[in-house]
Parts: C-alpha cells; structure tokens; sequence
C-alpha cells in the first residue's frame, strides 16, 4: 500500500509538487504501521484504507502531508496492493510448478519401458510404462502451468479509478497519470476501472484451485503407490517426515498429505472467489472483501501443494521389481485386453470378448496364470508375445513425447 | 456417442475390413435407443457404455457387429460425445456473449456524454457517465469472452486411449488411427490421454462461472437502476414477461431474475468440477461422472443468463431525465469530490477534505444544494465547472473508447 | 402445485363458495399439463407459476375458474410443491439410510473379532476389529440419519403469505384459511412466511450432503479394501454390474463409484444452497429459484449414493483369510504399539518408543517378524500376548456396543 | 492442545503414576512454545502433534517426561483441542445472536403497526408494517440459532482413540479413561472414535453459514433500505465508520459491508467441510487438516457477521416518514391486490384482476392516485378501507407475535 502511495504521489505532477512527491515517497519507504492497530480502525471504518492512509499521512512530514492519496479512492490503494502482493505469490507458484513438472519429465524419460499395471477404478488393468503414468502428470501440469501463468500476467494489473473510478479528480491529466503509476509499479494498465469487475482474481483463483489439484493428483496417485500391500513408489525419506506419534514403524505419505490438504480446500475457496462477480453498481459490499482473504488462503495453500509434490517427485524413490511382482499377480489377467484383441482377428470382437472373459475366469477358478489356460487357443509362438508388457508400448512411447515436448515448450 | 464409434470404425483400418466400417457407420447414423432402459441399464453397469455399445452393437447387421468399439474403452466414447456436446454448448455461449458486449457497447457509445450518479456501497458518489457504466460491464464481458473462448477450444479435443490408456490395442498404428479419428470429429488431438487429467472441464466451467457471474453483474446493476425509486433504467417490456400473479400492476425484473438465478448456481457447480482434479491412478471413482452432469448444467445455465441479459441490454429502457434527477437529489453531494480537489489547491489535502465535510454537513443540515453552500469559500466564476458533471468526464470518455476498441478486438 | 391449489380452495372458506371450491378440487385432480410448453412461459413470465395457474384456470369449468389461486402469490405455491416433493424424497432418503445403517450394524456385530490391519494415512497401523470399523461407518450414519430426519421434519412446512407474505388477502380470516391448508397438505405452518428466510433448504441440502459424504465414506474404504492388492472385501457380484468395455476380466467397484460421484458433487451443491440466503427484501432475485433444481440435483444424488451402498453392504463379501494374511505381512510391525507400550513400563515412553523404533527397523532390515526381533528385550511369556490381535480388542468392543446402540435409538 | 496432555495423564491411573501426572500437569499450565518453530517443523512432520509433543516432552522435568502423550494419538490431542476452541467460538457466536435476535424482536414489537411499502423482485408490492419485515428477520436468526446450539453440543465431544481408534493401549482399562478424559476436559464421550468421521465439524460449519447468512440477510436489506433514494433505515453513526477516502460527505453502510462479507466466504468455506467426509480407512490424507483452517476462518466470519449486524439493529435509526412517503409515492399501486381483492367479490378473480390491471395502467398513464381512478368502479364508503394500510395488518400482527414467542422460547 505504501508502494501505491508513493508512486501516486510521483505520478500526480500537476496535483503533487515534485518536492512534496519525494518527501512521500521517502516516507512511504520508512513508515513504521501498528498492524494490529490498523486491524482494529480498518474494521471500525469498513476499510483498511482509512486508517493507513491517516496513519501514513502522519508520518509525512510538513506540507508535503497534505497530498497524501490526493486523488485516489480506498479501493485503488488495496486491490493495487493485493495485485503487488499476488503477483510475487504468483511467480513463486509458478517456479515451484516448473519444479514438480521437470521432475515428472524426467521420470517419463527414465521410465518409458518400466512395466507396471495400468489401475482404472482401483482395479489392476492393462500394463503401462511407469513414464506413461508420469508423462499424464506432466501433461496436466503442462496445461496447468500455462494457464495459470496467463491468468497471473492478467491479473497484474493497476487498479486505479478514483472516487467512482472515472478518475475525474485528474482532468485531461487522467491517462498520463495512470500510465506513469502503472509503469512505476511494474503492472499493465487496464482499459478501465475495474473496481466492479472482479473476474480477474477469481480466474486467477481458478487457476490456482487447478494447480492444486495438479499437485493432489500426484499426491492421490503416489500415497496410493505407497500403501504397504502395494509397495511401488515411496515419498523420500526426509528427516522428522512421516511418522507417527503413536507408531514408530510407520512411514507416512506426509508431503502428500500436505498437497492432498490444500488440494482439498482449494474448490471451496475458488468458488468463493467465482461468487464476487456481481457487486453493486460502481463498487459493492463485500465482494471486493472477501476476495483478499481468501485469495491468501489459495494462493498459500496452492504453494504448499506445489512445494511438498516437487520435493517428493524429485525424490521419488521407485520399486520396480514391485512393479513387476503386481503385474505379474494379476495372474496374466491384466493381459487379457491383448489376448482379446489377438482373438477379435479370428473370432471377431464380441465372440473374442466373450471367449477371454472365460477363459480369465477359468484361470481365476483354477488359480493358473492366463498364459497357461490360454494355451489351447493361441498358436504357441504367438504367446510370449501377447504377455510381454513392453511390446504393447509404442502407442505409450509416442504420447511420452509429445507430453515432454510439449512441456518443455510451454516452460522452456 | 454414435458419432464416435462410427468414427472409431472408420479410423481403425488395420483392425476394422472396410465394408464393415461402413456397415458400422450407417447403424450408427439410424440406430435407435430407449433411452430410459439405457439409463437403468448405465446404472447398473456403472457406466452408459457398456449398455450403449450392447444395444448399438444389436443394431448392427451381420459381420461388422463384430467390430464395433474396438479397441477403445468406455470413457473413450463418453468423454469425446461430452466434448462434441460441450462444444456446441460453447459456440452459442459465445454467440450470446457476442450479443451482451455488442449491446453493451452501443450503450457505452450512445450514452458517453449522459451524466448519472455513481453508486458505491450503494450510496451516492460523484458524477459518471451512463456510458461508462455500461463500458464497465463491457470490459468485464470482453475478458470473460475471451478466456471462455480458449478455454472452449482447449477442450475441443478427442479423448481416445484404449483400455488404460496407451492404446495399447493398436501397436505401431495407434498414433495413424488417433489422428484419423480426430480429424473426422472435427477435435484436436491431445499429446496424451486425459481420462485422470480433468483440468479442461474444470477450466471451462470456471470460465462458464465467470460469464454467468458477468451476465449477474449486469443483472444485479438493471435490477438495482430498475428500483420504483431509482428508475433509471427498465428491462424491456415483452409479453408475458415480469408480471405478477397477485400484483396486477407489478413490472418485474424478470430477465434479470434469470441471469441472477444461473449466476448464484455458477460458483458451487464451478467447485464440483474443480474438485474432481485428482482421481485414482489411470480412472478414477466418480470424478469424470461427476463432471457430466456438473456441466451440462453450468453451461445451460450460463447460456440462459447470457440470452437474458442480451435481451435486457439490446431493449434496454433508459430514463436519461431521472439520472439527472437523482444526480440532482443529492443535493450537490455528488460533486463533493470535485469541490474538495478544488479547495486542496489552495488549502491542501487534509484542510481540504475537512472543509468540504463541514460545507456538507451544512448542506445536510440546512437543506442546501452545496453549491450555495460553497459559494463563500469558492470564487464565482469557478463554482459552475465543479458542478458540471460532464467537465469531468474527460477520463471516463478514454476508458469507454478503450473498453469498445478491445472488445472490438476480441469479437471483431 | 395443484394439490397446493386444490387445498387452498377448500380452506378459503370465506373468499371460495363452497361448490366452486369442489370444482376447483376436482379439476386440480385431473388436469392435465404440457409441460414443454409450461417450461417456454415459465421462461418467459419469470416464474412457472403465472402459465401454471392460467392453465389450470382455463381447465375449471364455470364461475368456478374465478377462484383458482385466490389470495396466494406465485411463491406460495412453488414453494409449497417444493415441500411436498422434498418431503417424498426425504422419507426414501431415510429409508434407504436405515438399509444402509441396519447392514453396518450387522457387520459390526458378526465380525467383533475378525482381526483386520487398520490404516492410517493408507499405512498399516495396528490391528483392529473388522467389525469395528463398520461401527465407525455406523456411528457416522447414526448421526447423519438423526439430523437428517430432523431437517426434514423441520423444512415440511407449508408456505403460504400471499402478495407480500402477511395474508393481507384474507383479513381476520388468515390465521383460520392458514391452518386449514397446512392441515389438509399434511404440512406444519411456520410462524411466519419465508419467502426470504431460506434456511431450511439450505439446512436440508447440509444434512443430505452429509449423507451423500457417509455413504461415500463406506464406497470409499470398500473400494479400497476391493483393490486386487488387498482383497479384503467386495461389492457382491450382480448380473450386468463391474463390467469393463475393454477388460474382460475386470471387476470394478461400480456401485461404491455410483456413491462415490454421488458424494463428490454435494458439497458444491449444498454450497449453493448455502449462498441462497440475503435474498432482497420480501422476495429476492434468483435466491428461491437457484434452490429448486439444486435440490433436487442434490437429493436424488443422496438417494442414488445410499441406495448403491445399501446393497453394497447388505451383500458385501468379506474375506477374513485375506485380512490376516495382510495383518501378518506387516511383519509384526502393526503390533510396534503393543510393543512401545509394554516396553514404556519398563522404559519410560521416550526411551520404549526409541527403542521399538530400533526393532522395527531391524526388522525390516533383516525381513525378520518383529516378534522374533524382540525376543531379547521382552520376556518370553509376554511376547504372545502383545502380538495376539485380539487380546487389544477390549476398548473396540465397548465401542462397537456403544455404536449400535445408538443405531438401535436413533433408527428403532 | 496442553490442556489434553495434562488431563490425559492424570486420566491414564494405570499407565501414568500420581506424581509424573501431577508434574506433566504443571508443565502444561507453564510450557511456552515458540509458535513459528513449531509450524515449521509440523510442516516437515507432517503433523503438528509430533514436534508439540516433542517440545512439551522437554519442558517435563524428569522421570514425569516420560509419560508425556502415553496411548494417544497426534489426531487425538489435535481434534480435540480444535473441539475446545470451536466450543469457545460457538459460544461466543450464540451470545452475538442473541444480540441480533433480541434487537429484531424488538424492533419487531416497536413497529408493529408502522406502515411501509414491501419489495419483492425489488420492486413495491403492497404495504406491511416495519416490525414485521423485523419478524421475518427474528424467524430467520431463531431458526438458526437453536440449530447451531445444536450443532454446537453435538460437536462438544472427546476424540481419543489412540495410534487406530481402539485405545488399544489401555486394554479394559480404556472406558475409564475415556470417560475421566472427557470429564475433565468438559466435553462428551461418543459413542466411538471419529477420526474418519467428520460430520461433526461439517455440520457445525453448514450451521455457521447459515448464521452468516442470516446475518448477510439483515445486511443486504439495511442497505437497500438506506440507499439514498429509499432511506427507511440507517446504520447508526459511530465515530470513524462509514466515511470514504475519496469522498468527505458519504455515509456507508459499513457495518451491513461487514456481514456481507462474511456471509459471501460461507458457503464456500462450508463446502470445503463438507468434502472432508470421505477420508480414507482409519485416518485420511488431508480431510481433517483441511478442516481446521476452515473452521477457523468460518466461525471468525461468522462473529464478525453477527457482531456488525447487533450493533446495526440495537442502533438502527428508523425514518418512518420517509416509509410513509415511499409508500404513497407508488401512487396507490401498493393497493392493487387490495383493490382486486375488493373487486374479486363483485367481478370474480379473473375480470377483477383484468380491471385492475387497467385501473393500474390507467393511473400510471394519467399520473394519477390510484385511488382517485379507482373512484367509479367501488362504493365510496369502501374506498378509504382499501387504501388503509393498516386495515390489513392482522395477519402480519399474528405472524409477528409468533415468532416473537418462537424467539423467546428459543432463546429465553
């Protein structure tokens, strides 16, 4: 706020003596605040701005006091300075997300032929390329990653319309006024006030709420790898990480945790953040309000989220041996989509489809591999080919690719 | 659906003979369902496909029954017939924003110069222009238009990956069958499969949120101007439309109700869809299926609060007298602002604002326009231009020629 | 909405003739609606009842038609309807809860002593009762049904205040005409109208959430559980249900997905109905409206959530063998607590806790059971009893009792 | 969290001797922690019991520290301290209600009889008293306050399970330390462990929207009432509240600001709540971290709401005049359903409503009084009675007298 303050008062040349201007400035550089006592006037005067800039204009010493704010509304000074403040959490988040997508690039490079079986509704499925698993990861943080970066360069905007946000206090001087500001804060001028146009944090919140969960699916798909009964991949071991008060053996998902919580808040508070739209004609009643708070709340949470998932996919301890053990519990079962296939050539889909579903639940029956009931209706050279996991992967390899090459355009 | 398997046939050479592709093709152009008995059916299978593709299957002649939805899964089929009908959802959402902004503009040309009361907290501010307000509006439709827009197309893309998702049933061809198939469904085909990537739904939806909230904003604003005791602004009459079925004389915002309607539904739809980020490995449990139904209602939802406003805004009644009344009512008030820039020049910031409180406070009390009231501390010949509203309308006319010049951009 | 008219009718006995009220009743029971062309002028008229009530009066014969709607506004008989369908649907809700209690409920009690391994954060923790953790389902049900019921009962009551919401209408006679509707829809009468006090759907939509969120606790834990890697328990097997459209061999926990998507779209959905609650003034704009599809959107997904995990548990397949075949795979280190504790006797918690930590990690350097690692600390004759599940289930059983009985109180 | 671990040792007699209870028990009254230290490291644990307890553990002197937290579990001191806090909050939340509520009661008996136009879809309908439009109000705040009370008791338990959920630990001796626990801590037993069941907080959190929302209803309707075109109703004036930094002579609803506020972040944060209640098995991964901010933030809005709204309505500066004035502004209109009421007996509902309707359009056209134009069709004697407002008032006299009962029952 006292950064608004400052450069308003160098931009204001008609307004502000340029002396005065400087004596702001020096002053808004120094300025000491009691923020618990601005908390308590902000709430008596239904706005921080009230207090600040009494409490700001009492630390500017002599004439130059009296230009403090000349022009400017409370709105202006507050989501001015929330767009300052989400700007620098912004490129944090967008660092931390560059984090967990090159460390999930790089797992679908180095396992791109690491068998392990496909799960859909928690039930074991086909074999896929643990790189496959990680290369999905990568794609949506991809995407997630560009729009959010979007969505933040949007964001930062000045805002600055006085009174009623037409900025009549500035006459002709208007524009040259507004560019100056804008240019001395680092942010974009906007064709118009936007006071009641709330749609900028709340996309923004969107985004935010979308990276989180970017960083939950990770955390789902890991803590779910990790469970003792399947024993695949292990959050990193990490001093005071993961355990327990209660249970000394117990090592614990915990930076998931840590994603999967903020993840989880993150819907709520970007709902909230999508329920501002419509303030009352030129600035409303509480909508502009509620944002900040709970914007805070997202944007540190989605951080969390981000930092405790790059941590662990760096990290990332992985079983493969486990891997392979799980695919090969399945009995041959999670093959029974290429044997399938292989029948549909001569027997056509449906009676293919049906002859596999029989011939899975006689080995389920008998406890015998697939490999081995199928016997009798495969010729025998063609058998090893139809259990061998990494000869169905071309399709997985190709779509590897284009994920880490799309990742490396999008954040290069 | 239908238009998706018959694709799928025609795009899978290797595994479907021709003629059956095109057998497959015309059933499903001419297949017939009872929708009723699917939707039973979909509920006990867990998912519409399995019903789906039996029933289509019965409807196919001879051979090619054999071939139909080969090699693809369930979520193949629905996620890609939710895309087709998204799509279209998205061009009229579109097309009815188009109408919004255009109508918003007319007003924000037409009225620059038409002087009206701002409003903030719902109290009377300084003097704007009615055309700035309806730019206000526009600028925040232009920025919705255009995210909703590349949100749109972002999610036009096939969903296509087989059983768990590598398309595995297709070796080396795999990569040849996905292109082919996109390119007849019109979508773009993604890097990767996105059956446990649901960020393009949840980004769209979003979006909806926002232009539904846009087309609330302007509601909220038509139905607070529409007030028996502002009377600023009407919705235009129509048949039928904003009677009362007690009050004969009642004249409703009831388009207005509408577009509020859909944009109080927008934000927690908006949530369902941003929450179902994370599931389970390659498929989850629920957060796809909860997306359907999720969607389908935000984007009618949206498209019926933008086709309200588009009406309201193109008919829109505009009582130009009672704006200068109501500026008038204030009492002078209004031009507070103007007046204390005034006085600041000569008496400061501070001196200022505490001397134009007093001269209100006097103006309240003896129930004076303040311009009598200022007339001793102001110098005759400049007492007029501060309460002349449209001499401070320099500012507000740049924002409204920025605000129509982006939109023209952004829906030429 | 014509059994609302049909009974307001009847009960003005002041302002009706008794004869036309007959006919207005009879009318209201067989008139018939196209409710397309409703749906079109609801659209149009801002509300569904000014077509209702000028279509139900074109079907009443006679002077009679004069009557119909007499003294009641368009949300009096919206409301009202809402009601009554809710009140239909709540009473299925509840039945299908006390299903899903009754078959917890039975679980607890058959298996108090089946020994299964709990887990925290998705690790193994200590041993358990499987029937305990059915009674921790039960306990969240038993909960969730009391308040639940109480909602219902509470938001079944009539609506009824005319133009403005006093019963200006009826005069002296208002109090009389209000009972008698209440009385003969079957409905209590609130204290006063609450055309703008929307708390009780909103309420009711919390506590059908709730609902929702408990059967998706059980789907959630049985779809854990049914994971191929842990096999403990599974959704009984029906005709046409679990089935995959590429796996033949697939069985998928279709109904606890069913519950899953259910419970993941009620938060936004009760969210909602939570935002409808500042409507303006005596009738608001969009507030009453957003609550009508958002119920039922949120009741029928309860319905569906309960009603798949009804039959879930009533059919549930439980495989005790597996469960202590996955207690025993953790090597003993699910009875590190015993251990900690029985060594904090001797020890002091800190150092038991140090030293346990120690043997666990021997343990599973070494691949050794934890009890043989323990052997040189812990007396022989202890060393069975703190690796004997069963002997630490004292505290659960005292917890299962407690559980069901507040089951047997709550839902008699 | 220090007040748990002191009743836990003294609880635990079999466990912890006398005298080690009796220090632990000192040391909590005296422990100092250094908040930041500890956030830190729960963020690397995972948890914040493990550093609290480790921290609290070396404050112990002695042999005592070795008992400190003995048979609990991190969720255990946690849920439960958040359950103290949350009873502190809840009660102060009651307290501000009853404020709101005696206040609406009281306006509701003061103006029982002061006439005023009601507003529904914002426009002028016809004419209520004041203190009814409070006794809708009154009926809203009664209806959530007994439910939050509610919610409040119900939330008010014990959580202490130990390392599963079974107090394992304590072997027969569990019950009894349970039940001493709770004792001491002035909270209820339940009937078992809820780690996984998370209705309790969810439930309260939907109760606390609900207030915010009573209390964002009051809010929006004092500052439609104080719109400067209405001004029926004022905040009253406090010192430093209610100004603008732009603009000396404003006064705004600052305080109804306030509760909007609140009320727009409720539902969203209840939302978030109520997506924790699916956590998986014995202790889930982020649902009930997530619950704790939530509430934090949900139960501070809601105090703030509800405080705003006492001091509004225990002030309220009422202008009964102007309600006066703004009901004969609508010209008679407000008098319609009367007017058609009266008409009704004589034309039937139909015709009376169609003439109505013209005498409406009629008076609109012309300008003139409805009453005057009113003068050919009704007896002269009738007409004054139509056009009384207060004629028509009993059956808001007995609404509000109900709900004032309903009040004083609930909150005595």
């Amino acid at each position: 706020m006292a950064r608004f303050e400052a450069a308003l008062a160098g931009a204001s040349t008609s307004l502000v003596p340029r002396e005065h201007a400087e004596t702001i400035a020096r002053a808004c550089t120094e300025a000491k605040f009691d923020a618990r006592r601005l908390a308590i006037e902000a709430r008596e005067a239904g706005t921080l701005a009230i207090p600040f800039v009494r409490e700001l204009t009492r630390q500017v010493p002599g004439e130059a006091a009296r230009y403090v704010h000349l022009g400017a509304t409370s709105q202006d000074v507050i989501d001015t300075a929330i767009v300052l403040c989400v700007n620098k959490a912004s490129q944090r988040i967008l660092e931390l997300t560059r984090r967990v997508g090159n460390a999930a690039a790089s797992i679908a490079e180095r396992h791109r032929d690491t068998p392990m079986v496909a799960r859909t509704l928690l039930q074991p499925a086909t074999p896929v390329p643990f790189g496959w698993k990680a290369a999905v990861w990568l794609s949506l943080v991809a995407r997630a990653y560009r729009a959010f970066g979007r969505a933040a360069q949007d964001a930062a905007v000045l805002q600055f319309g006085g009174a009623a946000g037409t900025l009549a206090a500035f006459g002709a001087e208007a524009d040259a006024v507004a560019d100056t500001l804008a240019r001395s804060l680092g942010l974009r001028r906007p064709p118009i006030t936007w006071h009641s146009g709330r749609d900028l944090f709340a996309r923004l919140g969107a985004e935010a709420a979308i990276l989180a969960g970017a960083a939950g699916k990770i955390a789902r798909d890991v803590s779910l790898l990790m469970q003792a009964e399947v024993g695949e991949a292990f959050e990193p071991a990490a001093q005071g990480r993961g355990g327990s008060s209660a249970m000394p053996h117990k090592r614990n998902p915990a930076a998931s945790l840590l994603a999967l919580e903020a993840a989880q808040r993150a819907p709520g508070l970007a709902a909230t953040l999508l329920a501002q739209l419509a303030p009352e004609h030129e600035r409303g009643l509480g909508q502009w309000q509620s944002q900040w708070l709970t914007l805070k709340d997202l944007l540190g949470g989605t951080a969390s989220a981000l930092g405790a998932m790059a941590e662990v996919l760096e990290g990332l301890q992985i079983d493969t041996v486990a891997m392979a053990n799980n695919l090969e519990q399945t009995g041959g079962l999670a093959f029974s989509e290429a044997l399938a296939l292989h029948l549909a050539r001569t027997h056509g889909k449906a009676a293919a489809h049906a002859l596999t579903e029989k011939l899975c639940a006689q080995a389920v029956l008998e406890k015998r591999h697939l490999r081995e009931v199928a016997k009798p209706v495969v010729p025998a050279g063609e058998l090893e080919a139809i259990f061998d996991a990494r000869r169905s992967f071309s399709g997985a390899h190709a779509m590897i690719e284009r994920a880490i090459a799309t990742w490396r355009e999008t954040a290069p």
